[in-house]
């Protein structure tokens, strides 16, 4: 085992299933980049304030450049060797260049290290996961488009309500997803700051200069207080929380692919490269991915329950019990990220079954809440006319017909303000046309959405 | 029972069970404030674009005030009669001014009544929550103010590491809350933007002027896709989150106090007025707030796990599942509220102890790091310096004694580098006073952050 | 406000905000009867043994008697003067019959006192839900036994896997529900344990027989250690996870009957009385009771959780955080309750539409396992079998065709093994026929379920 | 990518992305062992019962002998290549025995076959902790043992309360792992049922012999229905909440733990084998391990609460997203295993520092409540007593003392009642001796309950 990264004041060598249990090297590694970008910043930083010798500088940044490359290349030394990803770069390299190397954790703490590594890390993970959410974004507004027109039953609590079109729905979730973004990228700006300097809880006693290392690895600032900025894990949760809330945008749409791919639904086939089948029933052609993202929204909120636990009580300042932020992180981005690239892709390759959204739209009396208006036009009170309408369906179900199959005759039985021009008010097509409000799912408006929406996402 | 919002096209009477189990007024009748100022202003707007007569609004309008007036002084009707406080307003209002009031609910559903309801309610209540983030922050400033220059031991690990000011101490608190604060301003423009006009599920037929109502109710802006809008709870499950972080940071706060009034620590007295005590035992003075404040940190944590549950794939659009939104909403609020208004009161009542911190402070090696950094600009390198400090803790530990305890020669045993000069740097004083860099425990940097606290609460 | 159970050591009066901050009075008034019959056990012991006299024992044996007919008569005093439900009871018997109530709290503590009252009441509960839970399996095993032979499609993926009964679908139901009876079963014996006599937390000087108390009880034993039976939430726990687990198969349930009474599957009818409708859309008839059941998966997920939360890292023995054990359980235990209740009488009132079932099983290739079975039989290797029937499936469809309706040719096409006895493997019937094993589908085993089921239940 | 299990009726390939997304093997491979011990029970069936040829079957044992072989040796094949372990077994069977391998999979699908592994892995997983959790009991109990006279104060709120013996503290958490076994141990029968037999959903049309399955591979019994069979995963549930409850038993004894080897408490010294440094403060020694272990409860809860979303709201029969059950389920396993390993080592090397403990004692006014009940005795009511004691306990602070060091005289300005035998009453060890109760604090009882648990672990 290489000598940790203290020891003087220790008697006895650490029990071995111990250490195997306090070393986080198993999963801080994926912070080599992270870990060594920060570590050149602070040794430049060092170097220019005078703390430690110019070219001793150079000669640990050269050696960090060395084994970045190593790393990134695969070249790993035995990493159980190591507690973490900070004394394993460390301890390397000394190998490398002798003991100049141990200068470079001068002014600063594992504390304030493990810190900058993290808010690196989300910052990146913030970046990419808003670019797939454009893609997705993407992906929803080019079928909502290619699909204008088409209409199919607008539900609640899963019985078919009004008539909307196809595209307003895809727009729904287009809406959703934005609020992720900007989610995200208000984020930013508690993630994007600074804590190197903080050392161990306190500050360091050393004249750096934690503005010049801020600037070189793109922080918009520093943080104020260095026992906050070595405890602090909100952004972690933060980030959690806004992973937690995709994952439910996407387990709606999951949801509803899994129904609209049932044969009682029918609205939508999804190609056979993004199915499986059956290893018993040589039939079945499995919407995988929509259950599986589904079913992985549990442990992304779990992830979010698992920090928001391990946070609850800790006194200032760090406590080993915040090395528990990382796994979770790691899992929620991975989990994330390929959800949306394979819901994006699987979202392309949809086919919509136009025939059998229009069969759905003609009976269920869509039209219901459309005949009430017009008899609220005709001076019915809303309420009143509401009424007269649920009689009319009542009548119109003993009768099995949907209402645009009653005759004049039936109809005016219910109320003799009832003309000819009710027929008018009962087609899809109408009552998608009279809806061209704000918001609405009416021709315009949902035209106008898409096409603001590809004027937000430069398509 | 009054007569349902619906019921035409029912045969049977709902069932005495289900009535009970589907009924909401029992929690939302809490929204009445905001249901009728939505309604109000959707009357207003009815009227101005001609969609009822001018009069018929006034009516309304006058009904709705005058039940506005009822209601906020107690004066309610048997609630269990109504299914939900849209019902009992709109019920009321037809006893009040007759068969006119039906015409109110025009170009509206519950489905965006109430996603309404639930915005302004939330807005409304960001905005009660950040006045008192705001108080428990000048609480946190005033006693950091107070106790200028008190120092104790920095703890990480629960262990001393290094002395701080008592002053940095509470000021990490003052950043943590700085946080929430900001992320609950960031989550208005997502919570401030009005539905009304998403009617059920798709627009209404109406040719209403959503704008106007938005801006009578001080929204920013009217939503997107009334799909969307009506099956939207994104905002609820923010709040609920930035609740949950806020709960974190007081149960940290919470177990520091709990601690600190222990006898062991001693560091704090918080007053009788805040305490109880036992059934049984006479001598008891519990620290009951902060251990209460603490453990409701379950519940708030609980809410949020609750509604991302609820919300799980659920497809569009609005779904009765919905409904269970609004009490843990509810108990969320009451719960932060309090907790922040009882933490603040009990913060400016808190008696700290300097002699206790004092002696906490002069034992367990605290000036550890600042001998290895003395060591350091002695010439060794940062962990050549640290393991030799290691050594003499160790030393000092076999002996009794504390580090500035040692003479000279006994120190010279470990490195010849170090002289008399030694001694300055293991005063707590001396560890303070060379921290003086952007955001560590330094005299100056910290009395800068207790004055730019000032400023930024107007204190 | 009244005197408080403590406060000799007190300079000052509990301030106001606190006070009701720390009381619990508004929740655990609930607990009354608990409270009530454990002091009444508790004084009879003291008088038994001695500790206070005999007569002044019956006088506040009469006193707790009378009280709590008072309450049980809903005459109680103000409850905002108390501290919680054991002030309460103690001061109102101190008004009643003079300071010789006084003795009553004797050798004993309220953290002895409310651990017995909590378990008290959810012993009581386990109960109450125990039964109803059996009244939700006969109403399953009833619609299984009425609905006998009707065939729907069973599905995996949410696709038509293969035909299976009705009645052995509804059974599945039975065998959850079963196990959440047997789980609460298992709990009992860790709930029935009686606590009184720890007193705080160590124990009492006094003499007490705490056998006898249990005894009276009806608790199975004593704890065996008292700083663990002030300090042990774990029965809650317990209790909070079975109910969760309960709400998971609810939830299950409700989701399968949303589905089922959509226009789309249209297997089932839910009675108009289980339905509401909508405030705009006249033809409107919801399953709200089964998307609330599953709505409210989420409070009893929630509150598990924050019981989880609160008991993290809590240092022996009691705590004021435990305090929060009570309205998250007073929930569960509510919700629960209500759900069970309203899904029997849902349940009891479903009309299933076999005709919708029976179309639905026509189509789909659901004898395609059969097939496969069939060729294993006529000498293929199952693997081998399952791609040639995969293959015939895909001309099926592009012949718009189900594999019934293939003619003989078309069949030995793929395989030469085919002949005419493969029409008879793919009805529904004979393949709900053959799968008469143990557990399975088959007619015969479904039926022997059912009168298992009818055993189990004694109906 | 080798050959799939299904596929006869795909015209497209799988997605190279959605390949790797699906594919369970990254972490179903670690139940090889279950799965190839399952798959030569059914194989063995299969052949008795005649389905399949006893040669074929013979040569089928054999190859899954070798494979079982190989794999133990860590001989995998490409991992990459294959979609889940079945898969992975099977495949690597056909190459080794060619194609009666494809004879295995008659009357079997994957949905019974996991379910199977799943169950064998938890009933193993189950054994393996419940020795682990003997194993931390019997450090419990050595300490206790070894301990046996020490006393500290006994805290309720973090206050001192009562004396109580370090051996009556210690064997709190005795009973509480005592319950985490009952409860693993009652979970057992609902675990060790064969699902084997249940195949795709709806069992299977070939005469298998499930209990000669059952039997060899040890279950307790078979599954009553299909359906329920391959969709239950209440068994991992109830797996992932006995694990909650003994990681936060874990997390208040780590609490304590970290509170004790404070410098404040400093009433135990953990071993420097145990412990880590810090990478900057060279005087430091870190509780590690405890705090580790709370900070590992969050994924535990975090792993429950992630099943339980994940199975909410899915009908029946087996759904896609059920496949997220295994890595929460590994992972909490893992967690639970090495937790409760390093704390049982740990444990056994605590150090206790009876001075510390017996100096806290001696301050704090431990023997109030004796004093109250000393009172009792001499005839006041338990809550005069009670108010009386309070008042002396005011006084006692005013003065800087503790309560033995008053004067007679003093005291009998509270109570004329008092005499020369209360000084009696306020020693540790008398407030110990006369709480000679079951379950209490005195030395014959814990001495007792020591024995007790001695018995029960067989020690």
């Amino acid at each position: 085992m290489a000598k940790k990264l203290w020891g003087g004041r220790f008697r006895e060598d650490i029990n071995e299933l111990v250490n195997q249990f306090n070393a986080s090297i198993g999963f801080d590694k994926r912070l080599f980049r992270q870990d060594i970008r920060g570590s050149m910043a602070h040794c430049r930083m060092l170097a220019s304030q005078g703390i430690i010798p110019e070219d001793d500088a150079r000669a640990i940044l050269q050696g960090l450049e060395e084994i970045l490359n190593d790393l990134e290349q695969g070249k790993w030394p035995d990493i159980e060797e190591y507690e973490d990803i900070h004394g394993l770069v460390e301890k390397v390299l000394v190998d490398k260049i002798g003991p100049k190397a141990e200068m470079l954790h001068t002014a600063r703490s594992r504390n304030d290290q493990v810190a900058l590594d993290v808010r690196l890390f989300i910052r990146d993970g913030i970046g990419e996961i808003c670019n797939l959410i454009r893609d997705m974004q993407k992906a929803l507004v080019e079928q909502a488009d290619a699909n204008f027109g088409v209409i199919l039953p607008g539900y609640t609590h899963l019985q078919r309500a009004q008539p909307v079109l196809l595209s307003h729905h895809l727009m729904a979730y287009y809406e959703m997803f934005k609020r992720d973004f900007d989610r995200f990228a208000d984020s930013v700006k508690r993630v994007n700051v600074s804590p190197l300097g903080s050392a161990a809880l306190a500050g360091t006693t050393f004249p750096i200069n934690r503005e010049m290392v801020a600037e070189e690895l793109g922080f918009n600032g520093i943080s104020s207080n260095s026992l906050d900025a070595v405890s602090d894990r909100d952004f972690v949760l933060e980030f959690q929380f806004n992973c937690a809330v995709i994952m439910m945008h996407l387990s709606r749409l999951s949801e509803e692919l899994v129904l609209w791919s049932s044969q009682e639904f029918g609205f939508v086939a999804i190609a056979d490269s993004y199915c499986t089948g059956s290893s018993i029933m040589p039939q079945k052609k499995n919407p995988d991915v929509p259950e599986l993202v589904r079913g992985k929204t549990g442990r992304v909120y779990g992830n979010l329950m698992a920090l928001l636990t391990t946070m609850k009580g800790l006194p200032l300042a760090y406590n080993k019990d915040m090395q528990e932020d990382k796994e979770g992180l790691f899992d929620t981005f991975d989990t994330v990220r390929i959800c949306l690239q394979v819901m994006t892709g699987l979202f392309s390759s949809l086919e919509f079954n136009k025939e059998k959204m229009a069969g759905a739209t003609s009976s269920g009396f869509l039209g219901a809440t459309d005949l009430a208006d017009f008899l609220v036009r005709k001076g019915l009170t809303f309420r009143k006319a509401h009424e007269v309408t649920g009689k009319m369906v009542l009548y119109a179900i003993d009768q099995g017909k949907e209402l645009e199959s009653l005759t004049l005759e039936e109809m005016q039985e219910f109320s003799p303000l009832i003309d000819e021009e009710v027929y008018g008010w009962l087609t899809p097509e109408g009552c998608i046309r009279r809806r061209n409000i704000a918001g609405g799912t009416g021709y315009d408006w949902v035209k106008q959405s898409i096409e603001q929406a590809r004027k937000e996402l430069g398509i």
